[in-house]
């Protein structure tokens, strides 16, 4: 993408109410605009992280054996009258009357019109196990919305529905949604600390948060100091075999969300005991027939004899990964992304935008790195050398491509990496090689 | 995807309140859900078929330079007072009141919040001309939904608004929407016919409707019959270049909307005009500083005055083009997919699923086709033949590859064309070898 026909209103200042880093940043670098209070626009660079956010939680949902589909925002409250939620869910629910004055509302969930879509399709244990998600806009009217994409109104969820029969083959369904879990947020260069939690509005008897450390997280955490130092990508995963060792290895040491702690219980020494404040991103539930047994979402089993089904939910904030994951990789210039959810892989920086050098080597490297599948964002603009490296620095782009007329003269670019901020002067053939051959992003 | 992992609610009969036979198929072959009134969930094999239009779509608007980002879908009534639309819009637009009883509705369209992002972001002519897209879900509270997803309430589409400064330019706009459109439809199998048409609540003075012929269309249609034989994909583009001559090409020759047509005044013989009915699945408006004007979006111009940006606005239905591609392309046994938007390129039939040389056989060559890039839903379940032909026949796509035991024994499988019937005896390699190498779909 060439700069010059891009959309991406930097401002020099963010405005005052965002208090921290990721809704600065974010605002600063062009990547959302608020709409109004906890709704934003995703202007282009935001909507590309967010889209290769969702691609990755897609990928591993899929991996998992999930299927994807997509239910609506509107639904009707009807079916959450079934359920018994339509009072118990307070004022964070977006209601609204339609024309003919029937009382819809605005999705925060979907446990109730997925429950509803299982009873009228699936009638034998056969069908089962299932577990479908979709990835869909939900709304929570909160009473303050705060913290940019952190904590909007209007954000982007992916959520799962597992359908089984009996415990096991719902525990089942809850391991594979957890360890999937553990590998979506390590892709995106995430650690994340699975908590036990409570269960809250959702309901049932088994959850884990899942938590990825940062000062300005609105969770507790209280974690053995040894759960930091655990790595999922090293773990090989057979989602159809026994995935309890691996939930065990990831739970037996001790971790807890603020309202599951007690210091006076706590059995880790007080100098292995983490506490810390975390984000939020993820959170799953498993609540066996809690919704299938009020809304007749029932089988028959091998015996013949009818049965509800034993279901569990799965979330992750798809738009709050994308303030989050600046929270957790930033520096005092601006953003840092990791490589597998960057905007754009390499950043092209024509230094000198009128000399004919400097545009005839500039076209040809961005040629070539857009034919060899690289995304490159091409400053072709026509600003001060100051600006552009603020700019791109503030944007976070993994590598950038710096090309300037006196370098060009004796044949050389410069490559310089965004995390480290080292910086090589190189020939553009090589820099080419590094950026394609070795597999960046 | 195997048939056994996949969810797949095949319905024996369509409800009695299905009036058109898209709307029939898609509940039938479990591409949809209705969950209320206009308002549906849709299933895999129909969030399928979604995407892959979605992704035409999008290829499309970025070949011809639009940028995408993303607004959300709960807008600020506070904007619509602005330009004037906040009382005209009617009852269409769904209002809402938040918690705090501030007043906002569900976007039916985006003109305003659009012309709020530009006005904070874009002070100079220097970065025109721009267009900007997105694709998110809107609502229309339309009094009758009927149709399916043909006129359903929550529907979804893409909208681009474009900004140029003066007539020229924002016409140049115009017309790259335009071209793309016409090409954007061709890559889906469609003949899309461009109708000059009204402006409606979206103002202007330069409109066209694009329209696809169809019995159940709510649309007439007068144009001249040599207007059915044109084609897009014999034209090459050049977006920058003059499209002008394109436009006039595909508008020299008759053709009107009801609104627009006057058979008094018609110059097309008798003998030469048909007279149809079709669906409108995309719509273009120029209207220059309708919104800019009242809304303050100016830039200063090449003198330094300032002057209100030249708009317009380009929708394409990509819910509705569902069920229009199904009411263009089905037959008594149902869908007939176009290979561009098929939810699989291939169904892999296994005829005897407890036949342990079927399940070898179509074990490889699932395999194969998947490793080839292939999408291939692979039904592995334990149904019998009736059954299974008759499933695959309704979702429609493109090849059946038929694997059963008693051809398997002489090495053969079959191999069926959905759209013309044809079913040939051959190899497992030769099918293979046609379904890959032949770059189908």
């Amino acid at each position: 993408m060439r700069l010059s026909r891009f959309f991406l209103p930097i401002l020099r200042d963010a405005p005052a109410d965002a208090q921290i880093v990721s809704h600065r940043y974010m605002l600063r670098a062009g990547m959302v605009r608020q709409a109004s209070a906890g709704i934003y626009s995703w202007l282009p660079l935001g909507l590309l992280v967010l889209k290769k956010i969702e691609q990755i939680v897609r990928e591993e949902q899929d991996r998992a054996g999930a299927v994807e589909m997509l239910m609506p925002t509107i639904q009707s409250a009807d079916l959450w009258r079934e359920s018994g939620r339509y009072q118990d869910y307070g004022k964070e629910m977006l209601r609204i009357q339609d024309r003919h004055k029937r009382e819809m509302l605005y999705g925060p969930t979907n446990e109730e019109l997925i429950t509803d879509i299982f009873r009228y399709s699936i009638q034998s244990y056969r069908d089962l196990p299932m577990n479908l998600y979709h990835i869909q806009w939900k709304f929570r009217d909160e009473i303050r919305p705060r913290f940019g994409v952190m904590r909007g109104r209007e954000f982007y969820m992916k959520d799962a529905y597992s359908f089984a029969l009996g415990y096991a083959a719902a525990v089942h369904a809850y391991n594979q949604m957890f360890v999937s879990y553990l590998r979506t947020f390590a892709r995106m260069g995430l650690q994340a600390i699975p908590l036990r939690a409570e269960t809250g509005p959702i309901g049932g008897n088994l959850s884990h948060e899942f938590i990825i450390l940062a000062e300005t997280g609105e969770s507790a955490v209280y974690c053995h100091k040894d759960l930091l130092d655990l790595d999922i990508s090293t773990t090989s995963v057979d989602y159809d075999g026994d995935l309890q060792s691996v939930v065990d290895y990831w739970t037996d040491l001790y971790a807890a969300a603020d309202e599951k702690h007690d210091p006076d219980t706590c059995p880790v020494a007080p100098e292995d005991l983490v506490e810390a404040k975390g984000i939020e991103v993820g959170h799953i539930f498993y609540f066996g027939s809690k919704y299938s047994e009020p809304m007749g979402a029932v089988v028959s089993g091998p015996d013949g004899k009818e049965v509800p089904v034993e279901m569990g939910s799965y979330g992750i904030g798809v738009s709050r990964l994308v303030g989050g994951i600046i929270e957790a990789s930033h520096d005092d210039d601006g953003i840092v992304w990791p490589e597998a959810v960057a905007p754009f892989d390499v950043g092209l920086i024509n230094l000198k935008a009128s000399d004919e050098a400097c545009a005839v080597a500039c076209e040809s490297l961005y040629g070539k790195l857009l034919a060899a599948g690289r995304s490159c964002l091409y400053d072709d603009k026509d600003d001060s050398a100051g600006t552009k490296f603020a700019r791109m620095d503030l944007i976070g782009l993994p590598w950038q491509l710096i090309v300037g007329p006196r370098r060009l003269r004796t044949g050389m670019v410069e490559l310089k990496n965004r995390k480290t901020g080292e910086r090589v002067e190189i020939s553009p053939e090589s820099a080419l090689s590094r950026l394609i051959d070795q597999q960046i992003g």
